[in-house]
């Protein structure tokens, strides 16, 4: 608690009714996805269950766009993982922390959903591009982590094989609509590890 | 041509006028998505583009969603790659017939789009996996051909590295909307390959 207190002073008084306000709109967004899909998503619905005013929405999303991908990143956002000497081991941390988030109630949805309204005519590409970066952002500090110390060839293609870590349990779930497990996580560790290993 | 007219005949007479309308649908169908996206496509648009009349599409199509699909499939489908003796060469057969389909204009947009609808409401979840699967298909054959030939180990995961191959092209294009070209393939060959080879 002195911790929390000491944070709401550094940030002044005002901030913690806006991260209650944030909370709640973002919550409401995942309900109602969860719910009844992204297409049946609206401004009005998402102030109606938060409890907010459209124009206290408005303030912080200018568009529906801007509110999902804000949701989408409240469950799947960036991750740190501290050096933990082997890369497969903090593989593990990024992958078992996206397929915890993933299983969370409406995420699936909320992730097909984002990817769907992103090639809309109209979409803002460069936020959603944006987005995708932050979460891939720590498998690529990952992959040049283990590259500097050794475990990790140096002739890798991080981004190619940052794309092949997180795509493979977004696809499981929007592509398959299967639910990514523990298995399929110790499996990907292992595909992606002996992959990019500098010793077989 | 001799080819051609012994399919005719096989057919039956009413045979390629059906698949003369099916084309012009599907291909109406992948054009109205790369103008304006998936929102904005509707079964009279399709109809007009075509020229078709909607009952005679409503008989092969009974809702968007089955539409969408099987424009999908006409652009993505199933695949047949022969023995080469080769796992890393039949999956580059793979991923460059697949890299080349996505390329094409309006497939992106149209794949983000068949994602995004098969989670919304009412979707019928059921068409959209069998069609992912079919997609699939082919790589779990050349993986399986792999492990009885010897050059892909036993006791790879072989839906995991199936669900790798799957997400990898399709993740590059409609997650981070990158364009997948011959770099990715090439590198998605080499790191699949060394996470499914049977002697490093």
């Amino acid at each position: 608690m002195a911790g929390e207190e000491a944070r709401q002073a550094r940030k002044g008084p005002g901030r913690p009714r806006e991260e209650r306000v944030t909370r709640a709109v973002l919550d409401a967004v995942v309900e109602l996805v969860a719910e009844s899909g992204m297409s049946a998503l609206t401004m009005d619905a998402v102030a109606g269950r938060a409890g907010v005013s459209k124009p206290a929405m408005y303030r912080r999303w200018a568009t529906k766009q801007d509110l999902v991908i804000a949701a989408a990143e409240s469950r799947i956002g960036a991750l740190v993982v501290p050096d933990m000497g082997d890369f497969r081991a903090e593989l593990r941390v990024v992958l078992t922390a996206r397929m915890e988030a993933y299983r969370l109630p409406g995420v699936g949805r909320l992730m097909a959903g984002v990817i769907g309204a992103a090639s809309e005519a109209g979409a803002e590409r460069g936020a959603y591009r944006d987005y995708t970066a932050r979460v891939m952002g720590e498998t690529r500090t990952v992959l040049e982590r283990g590259i500097a110390r050794g475990d990790v060839r140096a002739d890798v293609d991080v981004p190619a094989a940052a794309t092949l870590v997180a795509a493979s349990l977004v696809f499981r779930m929007v592509g398959e609509h299967g639910t990514p497990d523990e298995a399929l996580v110790e499996s990907v560790v292992d595909l992606v590890g002996r992959a990019v290993a500098a010793r077989p």
